[in-house]
């Protein structure tokens, strides 16, 4: 249980990290839309990881098993694999009897009393790639009616970006770098700093600030199904992710109503963007605006202490192929889950009205 | 759509704020569990606004219409209502044609092109006593596998109060005040900032902090019903709410792996509670701890600019009952949530073995 | 569980034959949609035993809590309830140990440990109420998109009726009379007929048959939600259901190819409609023909054996207010089941193409 | 949408009869059961053609890309993939603009407004491997709970066979066969009758019957989940399937309450099985019993007329290949369906009680 995502633009995924493939199944994508292996395959190697990173490096290609015919969805259920190629699994024989530090496998070991121990089988962060699979097919169906989704690094190893509308933000950057950070001029110090903490045999953490234009006022599901709450579940089910925010965020709990009430002006649209383009749980018609926080990854190079299985404390150290950050990767994964969670208001939206 | 929570210990709830009734349909809970109208009125007690609010101070008394028989539920729905009965309906007629700014007034008029405009209809905070109701059933089932959900105001009109485990924090403050904060000795002064903000015709926002104890390593779902990713759902599904954030949140964002790391210590547990007792998605048997931001309410007595239906811009003095800050109240609204959402987790642990 | 039906016209009921009250919350009720208490009342009354059965009878007078504001949906909640008036629970007490031969007593119990043994609590065919209700609504939806659903009895006792086109099948007739069959002139031999087996302290199965005019081509959803697989699933739901078949049913098992096919005509429709309106789960634009068997009902005066709770074998003779043939009252139970499952596939409909 | 079956044990299905592959995913297994990808071939060689039926003879070769290791479950998703070898898709090239009668393709286009005409696409019998793959893993589900799922051919072009407990009925026979009947005696006359149809350029249905033997009371979800209710949309959803009877089935319509009671006899039991094992939609612990019909396969090699998909009618003779008779090949079916709801069901009946 827990593989399913959404309600009628729906996303099964499987597979673990060491297992002959991962995929997903899309079910719910309406018949007609031009969808290609290619589509599928630009967004994966935005996850891929650079060089510098030091992780696993696999090229990614995606076989489209079904659902598509002629270059467009039918209707059906359409399939994605993408077969493991770079495992080493050998590296993992250590872990078999021992739990990372912070990771899931004590806590997977807990649930199901049995585990595939190799990478972090199915609590991998490999994962996601399935998530941005499948966000291929959510961004071209929002792409027709005009929303688009974009994330960024906002925050890096402890180094702040730019805010949009601020000096030196500039989207086109985004794609320009390994950061996946908007703004070029800071390329060279998150380098430096990212580098340091490699030779510390440490990690870093971030925040990916993610922004949606194009969507009408009246999207989203009322009570417990609000928009809000539903990204908020969208983001946070990636691993990495301690917590999220919506437009001014935590910073609202301190503020008065009279400054953060968004007003109205003659534009006809809002003169500040406090509540994240949602209210009550529903669409604006602003640009939808938020943050998430993502723990520096739990895989360090240091010697750590650590439970066994018999639940004694035993020193580790973690080897295999680690990102020291895995923040600018997760950037296409929080894009890919906010555009499936928008794919399906949209289609759940159809019904609101007689 | 939208006003059902959870899979297998599943919550309907209905009813506007000035419609005759409201209530909540609960299926799922197991037959045999100790329950009756009494232990619902004592959690919707927590919800009611003391006078100092200023808000409709309204007598919420649940009606068990099924599911219970003989004090024990029956393993059928179990259906609570609570009439409306202090609803001033007038009061709101000038709200006709006119969105209040930064309410759901103007998002739901343009999903459902039709509202009930009295004291925000389906989407007034009213809503909340369902979902009190409904967990007041959840925390008994809870408190039979010994697990405690405990929310509290952890900061109210920007005053910050203790943490658990700092001096001058106690748990049994809490229930002793009306702002439900853990320590007795601020009260003077939430007091005196409350009443200045009142009297500015302006509005308190707030963080809520919530600790749940006795939760047993292994619950919840891998990938996409994480059990931190379902909280954040449940908890942002509550109107005001703009963030949540887990054990470090926001800050583990800037800091090393090394630091935020958990490490286990001699006693079987761990040493620190960064990871707010969720790895991978997956309980660890460590306490559970997340904070969730709320905004100031919206509705404030000064004069503010609003949309009315034709997109004209007017001005708007919001009359009727409002909180100044309806973080108190909402400290049982998370409450009731996180239980929900533990329930659901709980019967869903059932199948993880075979 | 199991007491919601649907997808995104969502219904979900509660209560107890002999409880406070019964009622039903419909989620995802379009809004717009006129809908008033009479509209339902008009409904429940169909379901209503007339004196001659020598069941209950009870005004079931519902009450809309919420969902409708000015005689129209809001698109919110619509939850009906209608109180328990005329229980005589004491009449129940000598069921408490002893389970009624082929009834739900022995099952359940056997499911939840503990029951409600007064009329058979949730088993109790009063349940039913609660669809009617819903289905109200529903039929006023579908008669938006001037889709019409209508059931009678075709069967009774024994006794066939003539079928639609035969002679002396008449539509108009089926309201005038409280067997609910399309011939007035069959109706004093069933009298007849249903007085016998009363006087003999037995009861009468039958069959209903259920007409949906109509229903465009392309309604339905593949694989496992088959607009008929659906149906089936909402008419064996019905308590004494034991039996469906669409079309031609079990009579096409021994047909061939060559007789069972429906072939095209001239006027653009099908020259018979052997597939009962539906072919590989989706509609094809004909009507929509289906036939249910219901078994007697198992309340009989006469002395039969049973089981107590201590599995030893007793003496038992029911008493209490039973219907000798249930299958008139079922009739509108079967339309409102049908009704809701087409409302349900209408709105899954409009995601099918982008 | 419609992909999925089940709420705990999730079946996902996906491929059409001509694209790269069919497969399916299961989400809910839980973690420590036995499985291998023998397990699955084996089933799928039950829906395997035998030459005599003259259809595509394809080996299915099951591949397991997840949710399996050391030959374990993991409790992670179990995706399973077969790939498409022996499709002759040019056959199909005049099918592009034809609807043949009685099959899913006129009523499909009507649905997505595109389709994939080669072989029926989605709405192909092959689909049905996919549930034969998963019905596997129920199946040793289920096994674990000693619950045996056993369907066969009880009637096939028109002659009827004897039924369990008559004379010339033997389980054993079922897998001695290629009709799948319980009794050698009939072959012979059988494969004379099916010769003579195929001659004839014809096709036809049968009624495949299924046993459960093993389920002890209890088993079901009241309300719209009842046990029955699903076992009739699961084989509903069948495509060839146009009705279901359980117990004493239609016979009950025209028999009194004092004739269809299944009465308590000495042994615990009970003396009869009218119910079909069942009563208010759960299990009772006696043999589950049902019945469905199959109609003859709409392929038929004689000239026929059709729609266009202008609606002109033309002439059409299938080609491609066909079965005379798909009822052995839909007994395997059957029994995957029936064994994955009542794996369903099983996990499902662990929230029951506290």
């Amino acid at each position: 249980m827990g593989n399913t995502f959404g309600e009628l633009f729906r996303v099964t995924t499987f597979g673990e990290s060491h297992g002959p493939a991962l995929g997903c199944v899309i079910d719910g994508c309406p018949a007609g839309l031009e969808l290609t292996s290619d589509d599928i395959e630009k967004e994966l190697k935005k996850r891929r990881p650079g060089k510098e990173y030091g992780s696993r490096d696999e090229e990614d290609t995606p076989e489209i098993l079904s659902g598509v015919f002629d270059g467009k969805t039918l209707g059906s259920p359409i399939a994605i694999i993408v077969r493991n190629r770079n495992q080493k699994s050998g590296d993992y024989d250590y872990l078999k009897d021992i739990y990372r530090p912070s990771h899931a496998d004590f806590s997977w070991d807990a649930k199901y009393g049995f585990r595939d121990h190799r990478g972090g089988g199915r609590s991998s962060g490999r994962e996601t790639l399935c998530r941005v699979a499948a966000g291929a097919a959510a961004k071209k169906f929002l792409a027709l009616h005009d929303i688009i989704v974009r994330a960024w690094t906002s925050s890096i190893a402890g180094i702040d970006l730019p805010l949009p509308g601020e000096r030196n933000f500039n989207f086109d950057d985004i794609d320009q770098n390994i950061y996946r950070v908007p703004s070029l001029s800071y390329v060279q110090i998150i380098k430096s700093k990212i580098e340091e903490i490699k030779k510390e045999g440490d990690s870093a953490g971030g925040v990916i600030s993610c922004l949606v234009t194009g969507v009408k006022a009246g999207l989203g599901e009322p009570v417990f199904d609000k928009l809000d709450a539903r990204l908020a579940a969208a983001v946070l089910s990636i691993g990495a992710c301690k917590g999220i925010e919506f437009g001014s965020g935590f910073a609202c709990a301190s503020m008065k109503g009279s400054e953060n009430n968004d007003l109205p002006c003659e534009s006809g649209k809002f003169a500040s963007n406090n509540s994240g383009g949602i209210t009550g749980g529903i669409s604006i018609g602003q640009d939808i605006l938020f943050k998430a926080a993502f723990k520096p990854t739990p895989s360090i190079g240091r010697m750590q202490k650590a439970f066994d299985r018999e639940g004694k404390i035993r020193e580790i150290e973690i080897k295999g192929q680690h990102d020291v950050c895995i923040v600018p990767r997760a950037v296409s994964v929080v894009e890919a889950m906010a555009a499936l969670a928008l794919a399906d208001f949209l289609l759940l939206s159809r019904s609101s009205k007689i």
